[in-house]
């Protein structure tokens, strides 16, 4: 590492190697080649079989891959043209079939088509992580379908919930995220082969106005490269708007994981669930007993940053002029890998949180016995208008004593007694241990919650996993920092 | 219109009265009450019948829409409560029913569902418009499909495209923006019966502990609602999640109409293409002769405002804590009735526009002629090495020409001499006469531009518009201002 | 209230009149005439006597505020030109001046120079707010500079502060506020009178090639209209870039109340601080006891819309062409009220908020005690260095300590037991006594937050509030909803 | 550079070396270095002279710049601390300083100083490069402040200008971002020894109740780190409302940037102004005349990136929790080197295409010929007044004739007839000839475009440029790529 320059924290410190690998010159450089393998292998089993011969395919296949950087980048410096620098370099090491790569073609053609490969594989894995994180949440889901706790609205107390229930929320939102990649997946079609401005001049020329031969061209090539569609119409790139379609769709995950990682950090506050602590971990330099949610605060971060590209793309998008302008360039080169490792980041560190989330039951009880009370309102007051009180009479009795129970409790620091107050009214039929029954143990306000956590699990999360069986499991979720 | 105080611009002076409507206090109460009965309807089928009567029920229907307005806005003014100030009104209307409306319910119920409902509407009018621009410019590009004319990459002159193919590289915008909203529509769900914080706990009150009934209400009232689906799980609302999906959506269009409105900005100044001119609109006090692009520079800042939007779901979604907390509730208010109606007055725009865009053939034809000699630079240069010359070497040769000729165009303000430069060099194979055969008349650089078109009109638009033709036609694109 | 159509929420809900009037169409077109007046007593002063007479002036002064709308709107719909339409309005009205009206100008003459004063007078109106809130936020830091409570990092207690030097750290953030408004004043300059593309050319014609006359108009305009400046260049408008500035800084507004109320919205979960509760307030149906921090969380969602808009003033002035653009009517015609609206909007809940701040010190003290332990261990740490112990290995034993207690905490639900631990510990010099009067009653461990209190209050608050003396106090901050 | 993984393209491509070292690890911890030498030298001199010697203070002086970052990776490896891992490592090299490096402060006194440094270091970068592009387009202005050229509204011909006078206006915007940095220089203040929370509990212990010197103490240090001012309070860190104003000042200068680059690729596409063309440049494979806007196209979309990086910094520091939550943590360690490098870059290349820009003045008078009848209507018409004519009539006629000769050039692509229509309409007083002469060759409508310029450079410009004479010149404005 060189620190005697800016280094990108993004690779030095928070994402995968594999998704570092997948932006990397190498990676790209290489898928150029292939490129310009399927266009040449293309362009010979449609009958340009004098031009682009069998040895000259042997030979491009023959040297894929070993780039020889320095003399592409002497020569990129001499002609301040990066395509062309990488032509002359793979004409080196294939003398044979110099003339014929690049055969017809627009720098676009590799430079889209990489671009497009990149983001599939990207997704790709993406996805995995994605399902995986899924699957961890599934799992602590059904462990905690019963456990009671508050359920908070205006993070104020309100009826209760479960621990699990409330863990399908982020389940329900991150399938969402999925369903959104698998269509942004739909989406994504080759360049192919296209020409300067779209309109596959040179390539007509090529095959001498046999408009038959040029759009087989265009298939053979996108499909040898792994693609299942291509885009009907180019301008001299694909559409920009494809990649404000994907930006969209890695943010929806950050939004997700930004929405979970701070219900994470409130209840870490509230002492109820916390993230695994690591081993060695200083929480700081004075306070050692702190366990700061760090992990989800470095989530919330991460994700605020994925969440402000999507503007970016959309605004490069519609400033594109024509058949294309170079102003989408220096902005989709950062933004472009910025946007899957910002996601891969976040994704490690969901893995490694939701795989490893502490939950205290003895604290979650603790703060619903204080709320318990408060709770029963809506049921006591239901249990009175059974007795044949009106509603809006007993609504307004019940309030009044609860406003005044939550004065004891916060301005005199003391227990809550509205149970007491209720039963001194006139108004309310009940006796204190009457009010105590109705009460409970709290475990009966949670509703369906128990249930409707089965239901989502069986119902929907279980066959979409089921979809996946194949890329579940097997990841390395320990975070280097 | 009331003068003294902001009124604000989006209604008084670009949308349609069909989306202002969709978004007005009437359509939200009334939806409400559908709302209401919705859930009475579906307590009776469930076996309430002593708790909900048909007498109720009829009563309910009865007084579906007649809403008094005055006497709910005094109840909320006293009780600050906007749900049951409308209970309070409808109740004054039923007096029968009163016990029983919004029961076991909470806010969110009508609240959510009713934003639901509104916001499948306003999808389907926005579907609507937007298959009509697309049917339009489906028609221009069909007209144009053969007419040459410059493609532009860097906005400097490139190889030729066609003015048809150009605008195919909308539709294919337009068609995955359609694409997306269909899969939007498969994303909006009922928010149905979930209870305060979204546990059904009142329900499962109310129906002593009958899960399998309380599941039906839920989908039933969905059902009623016109819902296809229901929301497995929910907070105390619906995921906001779903906000940030529908509002990328219509920025979507935003984007697509903003890069369209730039583009034809740019051909504006060229002379080449203009919207429709409106009779008696004056260009500007001093400069009467001016056709000034007004209409898409305004879609051009509406879409700006339309795509900065979407942000602020994200950011609201995002910092939504636990089963619900209130900061979505202003921002929502103001924000989706604006995402809609600002998607509504851009494609009234995009409509008025796409159905009388205005082409000069020969002010194209004029560009054209300027530029060729330096378009057919390339078919030189494979002509030369047919000939037997070096490819990198003819670059070269070509490069020097070209930019000798171009620094005279500029610098002298004089003809463009290419063809005369080439033929006096030696290592050009060709005579000034044989380069002008070469350059042609320009309709065969187009490549496949035209039968691009073909293709894709054929294979992917028409197919497309013929799913929609019940919503083809019929709509007044005229403009208020 | 039209209840068919949409209405904005920002006026019918949440602004004060003076805004709302301030960017009503009365106030724009009378202050189109004041540019009118003011331009032809110029015009008049500097020698143009023949062609703008003294009845002229007598008679555009006289009907300066008696705008016929309706004639106006009608010759608007006619002409389609909004200017033109309001000079033939003044000219029915003015009939001997009509020819001298706007004489030599363009529309923007009247536009830009009216957005200009409305906006120095929304930046009156929200200095007004804001210095008033500072006021309130002063008062409450004097009265609770002492009272310690637990600061926090990581949402985790960390060493203790006070109530009142918390609260000065938003104090701080208004202030930058503050400074930035007032830097943005000495920004904010007439267009004056500059012409069509701001070259001056009709008026150096008016004047007969007078160069020294048609500056002196320029600036006799600005002064009229009460600008102390005048930009010194302009194109068809003034600079784009100045609207950037201005929401710039009032989303800076946005962004401190922003922060302010979300920590809010934290107090009132913890139950040590909370907005005043309204009377007659339902906290929601099913939940009367609740105290929802319900404009905090306005505030909130307001803030985050009004930082939304910052996006888009910076790219319409980044996408301003040459002299200018129309692309930034409809933008700007929107979101420059929607910016002051929602900044006065969110002014008035912060004023009503800040003037009646609850604190509950009983709850301060509980949630203190059950963290001192923790709190005390940096200085036990300390003390221990002073006996002797190695910093290393203290913080090592304390850690180790503290991550036991903390377990007994949240695992057990038991009470702290640390100091007990470190008692039992052979490293540790001090028995349990000892520690606890280490530990002490909290007040000690403030540090110097109330000194640093008072001396912000009296060397930078106060002064910062005796320039604003005139404008303190006597705000209606009684809220509508 | 490692081609095995992603390379952050600002450093590897865009930016210069000074500023990519000031966000490396060397600048970072050598400051960091500069922190704790100036607490010690402070705690000394304030009478800690037992604790805090001079011995300790020249070894730490000693070992100012000498750090072994193997030593302290692998420690903050260990611990996973990075401030105490450095701490250990300055200690090995300074033994006898050990035990007082860092007393009593706590990490963010050398995270948060250092940021403030790096920023006022960075402030000062880009206004030397900013100064020196004012300086260049100064130049520019005052060498073609009378070419007349068209100006443009609506991107539509409008009266003309001058290329001098269009010039200030970017030059305008710039000035006031340069006042903006000058602003926010003054808010630029030192966090200063304020302890964990803010309170500088620490300190006061350390200095036995003595708030004199505490309060010298943090003066002190931040005097001898090179501030002017020290925040008065902070949370534990300083407030991150002032990084929102930083970045809103670079994008400020973005934004400058971007309307300037967006408005000479209109021109380039025009063929009257350029930027200069590096030699060797390849336009692109297949057009080797093309003169494409390279520099520009890159400036707009490294502008975009910058600008939409504003709204991270607002909504970090809105979301920061009481005394700090660390969610600002990563996303500030990307975005601050990010928001300086980008402007880095961009100055860069405004610098470098603000001395070279070409310009094509007869390109420039055959555009102004083929509008200048159009131009000169409002003159004519202005003309026909004076010989009684009713402004109102003659505006029609005008505005019918202009239409007309529009639609010729149009339509037929054929010259403008605009005067000979007029001349032949009885309304209209003048001949063919008369209305010649009154169109004249141009020059005389670009009003006081020259004037303008002469005063804006002369009374505004120049004595900015004054001011900075020490920082002008000198800048090495090659570009790499």
């Amino acid at each position: 590492m060189n620190r005697d320059i800016y280094q990108e924290p993004l690779v030095s410190r928070y994402t995968s190697r594999e998704m570092q690998e997948l932006f990397s010159e190498r990676t790209k450089f290489e898928t150029w080649r292939r490129c310009w393998i399927a266009l040449a292998e293309a362009q010979h089993e449609l009958g340009l079989t004098d031009l682009v011969t069998p040895a000259m395919l042997d030979e491009l296949r023959a040297h894929a891959t070993d780039i020889d950087f320095e003399v592409a980048a002497a020569k990129e410096k001499e002609i301040r043209h990066d395509v062309m620098a990488h032509v002359y370099a793979y004409g080196l090491k294939c003398p044979t079939a110099e003339p014929i790569i690049h055969l017809g073609a627009t720098s676009q053609f590799v430079g889209c088509n990489t671009d497009l490969l990149l983001q599939k594989k990207g997704l790709q894995l993406v996805k995995k992580s994605l399902v995986n994180v899924i699957a961890n949440l599934a799992g602590f889901c059904r462990q905690h379908k019963d456990l009671a706790t508050l359920g908070y609205t205006h993070y104020q107390a309100a009826q209760p919930t479960t621990v699990g229930k409330r863990n399908t929320l982020y389940i329900q939102d991150l399938l969402m995220d999925l369903d959104y990649i698998e269509h942004l997946e739909s989406q994504v079609k080759a360049r192919g082969a296209k020409g300067t401005v779209g309109t596959q001049a040179t390539f007509i020329e090529l095959f001498k106005g046999d408009h038959d031969k040029v759009r087989k061209m265009d298939e053979l090539v996108a499909a040898k490269l792994g693609f299942g569609e291509v885009f009907a119409v180019t301008g001299q790139t694909y559409t920009r708007k494809l990649d404000m379609k994907t930006v969209e769709t890695l943010a929806g995950i950050g939004a997700s994981a930004h929405k979970f990682a701070v219900d994470l950090r409130l209840l870490s506050n509230l002492k109820v669930q916390e993230e695994p602590f690591e081993k060695n971990q200083v929480g700081s330099s004075a306070m050692a007993y702190k366990r700061n949610p760090m992990r989800s605060e470095r989530m919330t971060g991460l994700a605020r940053k994925l969440m402000g590209l999507v503007g970016n793309f959309g605004a490069t998008y519609a400033n594109q002029w024509f058949e294309r302008t170079l102003d989408d360039s220096a902005i989709r080169r950062m933004d472009i890998p910025q946007a899957f490792l910002l996601t891969d980041a976040i994704l490690k560190l969901f893995l490694n949180v939701s795989q490893g989330m502490v939950v205290y039951p003895k604290q979650i009880a603790r703060h619903l016995a204080q709320e318990l009370p408060f709770m029963a309102t809506e049921k006591i007051l239901m249990a009175c208008v059974e007795k044949g009180r009106s509603r809006q009479e007993m609504h307004e009795v019940v309030k009044v004593h609860s406003v005044a129970a939550g004065k004891v409790v916060k301005e005199e620091g003391m227990e809550n007694d509205l149970l007491t107050r209720l039963a001194n009214d006139p108004a309310v039929p009940f006796s204190v241990q009457e009010l105590k029954e109705l009460v409970g143990d709290g475990s009966e306000f949670v509703g369906r919650a128990p249930q409707q956590t089965d239901e989502f699990l069986d119902e929907v999360v279980m066959p979409r996993l089921a979809q996946y069986k194949d890329i579940l499991g097997g990841i390395d979720s320990a975070l280097s920092v």
